[in-house]
Formats: structure tokens, C-alpha cells, sequence
């Protein structure tokens, strides 16, 4: 199926935006649903469609204009999706995978029953229940739903914290003691096909909670790699999956691997693949709703991925500093997300840094970062 | 400069629609002029003129409403970015460079002036000088203005010939017995920066008399690759280019290297690039116009590019056959160009293969190309 298939995409920013990028290789028509009437797809997308994507009427209607329907952020209607399914639309992924994993209770309820190690939790139902369980502590509380690039997650310590929490429904989540996280993209195809990503090694940011900078190839040995990438696999087929999964790994210090939280769609811990390997986690994502043959996931350069992130203290219309120094390190892509405003820490852009080996890569991009800011 | 720039692209086809893919990336703002209602750039453009790119007025008005204009078609009107780049709209490449290359008979007198090696060459008003040159046949005959992807250029051997010869004015142009045909691109930005692509080989369609298919890297010795790349470097250099150029080659039987022509703006010659290399040809010419550092052009996969031409037989709406078996061999990548019409031997799309070596890109892309049609 290529050429002339009209697709849905729930949600209009970035990894919208880049999926597009991507369709467009294969004529696909596109439709944008989102509540941000200047999202990022709205200039490139076939029709656009400003309203929310957590109402159900309005993903219905959207959703009987698609052939196929997938979505760039889990929170969505699923009830709309299961009866857009119900009524014959494709919805990839399926609307009961997205349910699940935008509850982060059921999400984690889901690893246990099917065996997929994750670290230790409890589901709490407000912030009173925290007092119960301070045997519990340290652990991070992470609302169920709705929470977003590091929105809705903080580290409850003891009964000092205890003010502060999150006062709706909850996980509540052992602090894991990691050497590293990792993230593996992997994807699946109605008929079953499956192909699996290298796996990435992930950076976070000290401050805000939400990647900083990504290396792929992950540096752990090889028989690691095959570890992580068959626990992937294991999460995919236990979801039964048809779409991309991105799937957050800790390594452990006591040589452990636990599954973090999953993403049903392309990820920011993928977005090195447009420069660095064979397929883009985006081709790859339409070749697996699409039920294509899936794309070839092989790495041909090393690479590092930096989030540009809005400069602290601007707010306003976005202007670009440093570009030409930036620009100048041999490697070094930029890829803005066509968003008109910044503001400090919003994800305006990424940048991927290509080298033969990832130690070359993390130099030029730590050259590279000093030079870009994001503006008013 | 990056972000925020109103960017015009004279000529809205498949070319201006891979630039618009790549400034995607730089948030560039894109203003398209094409007299295709239907021009591939339509739907992903910020604003579309339907109109004519070869008329001073529809040219000069368009042009006014731009930061910088380039162009993914030679034949424009000069007139109207002369006047355009004198009232400070800044025009790449410059409209003197494109009013020389776009008649074949300035452009071989360029290359004689310049001291370019190029084929042996006479100027017509018309058909009936055919007679009095017969002592210069066998030949081309090609068209001074206008032709385009085979058109305008024909075999002329002997008198036989001369009732189909070209009313208009033509380049007569010694056969040249060649070895193979190469193409190097090459850019220049304002600051005077070069940058030059791994040479490619051209492998022509014996029917259509366009490129059928292309090796990258070209198989030729490593002497001859620093020849070719030094050669399309004095081109740019003589012309003062700022852009993209693609400097198509003829290796002839006897050793020499002769120019063919050239083109000054993303070329066919150049696809894979946004596949094989670091850089691809369409970001490296949005650098070069907007005077940004350039980009590494070094090759990461040996690639073959196959274009994917309407099927004989076929005219009316597009479809797309044996998609998937084509996408099932690892490292084909399809890019179809948004044209809802398809006719005989019309650029619909083209295919990229990668793989390690340009003998099993070879071997993919002859198996890829049986699978794949377009038909109506």
C-alpha cells in the first residue's frame, strides 16, 4: 500500500511533522488533527484540522476522513479509535495498546503480568496514600496519565515530599540505581514482520528532566545488545504491536535490565535515524502501519542527537544564534521544527551529529551545542 | 542565515520539491512560481503561483516577494532576476550564470573561452546549414535553447538526416566515442567555500536518451576521481557560481575528460546523495544560496539510483505496482515525487539502493527495478 493513501495523524508537532517528511517519499495524502492552529505540520500536511485530540467526537469525525489512522502522541481518544476500528478505518497503533500505555499504572501493571522486568511499584490513588507507603521510599512519583517530557514526574523522598505530591492517581516507582538508560526502536508490521533498531544510549538532562543528548551505537558490549534488543522484541510481541515501539531501558548497576516506559510511535531517542542509518524511525514507522516490508535498521555512521532546546529566559518568536559556527563542524545537521515561538526548554529542534565513531561525534557536538542557542 | 527566510523557487517540480523537503529542516519559508496547477511542490509549499517562470512580469512580481530566489529550471526569465537582483532581492545562481548555461551555444563558447575541455563543437542559425557542415558529421544536433531530458538532441550522421534537422538555432557537436559518463556536483556560496561530491557514473536508457541509472561511487581509478573532481571545481570557479552545480562529463576511449554540460541547480545525477552521503545535494544547495558553511559530501553506502519512469502503454492517474515486493529487498528506498498523472517515460519517482559495494547495490537494484511499475 503506497501512493494515494490518506492518512491521519493525531497531533501536529515535530514527530508529526518529520513523519510527513517522510511520507511525502511515498505520495501519501496527509490529515492533522491538533488543538495548536500554528503546529508544526500545518504548512506541509494535505489538510489540517485545529481541535482536540483527547474529544471523542472530534477524533471520530477526523477519523472517517483516513484510510489509515496513527498518532504522534499517546494522549488521545481511544474510545473514538476503537470505533473508528470498529468501523473499518486502520488504526495503528491499536487503540487498546495506546489505552494502555498512556496510563502509566497500566502500563507498568501490564509489564508484570507479562513478565517483562520493570522496577518494583505501587499504584497510589492520591497524594494522601503516600504516607502509607513511605516504607516504599525513595521513588519517583509519576502521574498516570498526561504526563509529558518530564512533566509529571518527581522524586518523593520521604515525608518532606510529601506536600508536594501529585494529589491524581499515580505510580509510584522504586528509585533504580542505573549505570545507563537505553532506548531500543523496534517496529512490526501486520504480517507479523519485525526489525529491530541498534540500540541508543540516552543523556539526560540534569535540570529538566527530559533528554539532553543521545549516542548511538549505545557503548555496552555486544552481548548486551542482543539482551536489550530481545527484551524489545518481547514487549513488542507481548503488546502485538503494529507501529514503531520505542522502548526506555535502565541498565542497572548489579548488571540487570529493566523497562522503563514505553512510546507506541516515533521517539526522540530515534530521531538520529533520519541521518544515520538506512531507514528513519519514520519510514519505518509508515512501512509498519502501512503494512510494508520493513526498512533495513542498519547504522552506517555513528551519530549524536542533541535536543535545541529553547535558551532559558527568552520567550517570544524564535531566532536562530550561532548557526553558521554550528554549521561549519563537518557532520553537524540541524533540523528545526518550523515552531514560531520559543520558550525556555521547549524542543524547537535537534541537531545530529555524524562521525566515524561516537567519540568523534560527542566532541563535535559538544563544540557544536556551545555555539547554537534558541532565542526571542 | 537559517529560519524565517522567504524563499523562492522558480519552477515547482519534483527538483523544487526535495528542496522544500530539505529546507524543511531550516524552517525556510517557500514561495513557488509554476504553471502546473498541480506542480509536485503545491501542497508542501507556504505559498503557490500558478504562473509562468519563462515571463518578465509573472517572474519580476513573484521575485518581489522574496529574501532569495533560486531555481530548480534553467529555463527562466534573466531579464526579470537581473532586475530583481539589482533592486536587492539576492538571486543564486546568478541570473547571468543561468542566461549562459541555458543556451547550449553560450555555454560551449563558455567552455572555450574558458579553456574547459569539451567536444568539438559548431554553431547553427538553422536546418539548412546541416549541408555545409556535412564534413563534421556523424554529430548531435542540439537544440541552443529549451531542451530538457532528451529532448531537443538528436543524432545527425549524414544527409539522410538533414530533413529532420532543428529549424532553430543548434550546437552541432562532435560524437564523442566515450568510455563512460560521469557527473560531478559540486557547490559554492557567497563566501567563496567549495565543496564537491564523490563523482557518480551515469548509465543511459538506450530508448529514452536519459538517465536510466547511476553508480555512486563511479567505478574509476583514484587518479581520475581527483581529475574529474578538480575539473568541476574550475568549471564553478570560471562561472563565479554561487549554488549547486551538477558538471556532467564525458571520459572518452583515448584518456581525455571532456565537460558536456552542466547544470546549475540540483540535478538527477545527484539523488542519492539524500540517501548515500552525509550531506544531500538539495541541503548542500539551500547552504551554498543562503550562505551557510557546507556541508560534508563524503559517501557513507555505495548506492545505485534507479528513476522510476511512467510505463510504456500507460497514461491517466498514477498508480504504483509491486511496491512491496520492491521494498522487501533490504536497502531499496522509494521516493515518488507527488505527480497524480503518469505518462510513458515521465519522472514519477526514483529509487535509492544501498548496500556496501556498488556490485550489490547493482545486483539489488536489477531485481528491485523488475518488481516496480507505473502504471495508469
Amino acid at each position: 500500500m503506497i501512493g494515494n493513501v490518506k492518512l491521519g495523524i493525531l497531533g501536529g508537532g515535530q514527530l508529526g511533522r518529520m513523519l510527513i517528511q517522510a511520507g511525502l517519499d511515498f505520495n501519501l495524502y496527509t490529515l492533522i488533527l491538533d488543538p495548536d492552529p500554528d503546529a508544526p505540520c500545518k504548512p506541509i500536511c494535505n489538510e489540517f484540522y485545529n481541535g482536540s485530540f483527547a474529544d471523542y467526537e472530534t477524533v471520530y469525525n477526523f477519523g472517517k476522513k483516513c484510510d489509515v489512522v496513527t498518532i504522534e502522541i499517546e494522549h488521545v481518544n481511544c474510545d473514538a479509535l476503537a470505533q473508528l476500528k470498529k468501523e473499518g478505518v486502520t488504526v495503528y497503533p491499536d487503540p487498546e495498546v495506546i489505552r494502555t500505555i498512556q496510563d502509566k499504572g497500566l502500563q507498568k501493571e501490564f509489564y508484570r503480568q507479562n513478565n517483562i522486568p520493570t522496577a518494583d511499584f505501587r499504584i497510589l490513588k492520591d497524594a494522601t496514600e503516600l504516607a502509607a507507603n513511605s516504607d516504599f521510599l525513595p521513588a519517583f512519583q509519576k502521574l498516570r496519565t498526561l504526563g509529558y517530557d518530564g512533566r509529571g514526574v518527581q522524586k518523593i523522598s520521604g515525608e518532606a515530599d510529601f506536600s508536594k505530591g501529585f494529589e491524581a492517581p499515580s505510580v509510584l516507582e522504586k528509585l533504580v540505581d542505573y549505570e545507563k538508560e537505553i532506548a531500543v526502536i523496534c517496529a512490526r508490521n501486520a504480517k507479523g514482520e519485525i526489525a529491530v533498531f541498534p540500540a541508543t544510549e540516552l543523556v539526560f538532562h540534569p535540570e529538566f528532566n527530559l533528554v539532553d543528548y543521545l549516542m548511538a551505537p549505545a557503548n555496552i558490549s555486544e552481548e548486551l545488545q542482543k539482551t536489550v534488543a530481545d527484551l524489545a522484541r518481547k514487549v513488542l510481541e507481548a503488546f502485538d504491536m503494529v507501529g514503531l515501539l520505542a522502548v526506555e531501558m535502565f541498565l542497572t548497576k548489579t548488571g540487570e535490565v529493566l523497562v522503563n516506559e514505553v512510546a507506541p510511535r516515533p521517539h526522540n531517542s530515534g530521531h538520529h535515524t533520519m541521518k544515520a542509518n538506512y531507514t528513519s524511525q519514520f519510514e519505518q514507522h509508515l512501512r509498519a502501519i502501512l503494512n510494508l516490508p520493513l526498512g533495513d535498521t542498519k547504522q552506517h555512521s555513528a551519530a549524536v542527537m542533541v535536543n535545541l532546546l529553547g535558551e532559558p529566559g527568552y520567550s517570544g518568536e524564535a531566532k536562530y544564534e550561532g548557526t553558521d559556527q554550528t554549521l561549519e563542524i563537518p557532520g553537524v545537521f540541524v533540523h528545526l521544527y518550523g515552531k514560531k515561538f520559543t520558550k525556555p526548554s521547549r524542543k524547537m529542534g535537534h541537531m545530529t551529529v555524524l562521525a566515524p565513531t561516537t567519540a568523534e561525534a560527542n566532541e563535535k557536538a559538544a563544540r557544536a551545542r556551545k555555539y547554537l542557542k534558541i532565542i526571542a
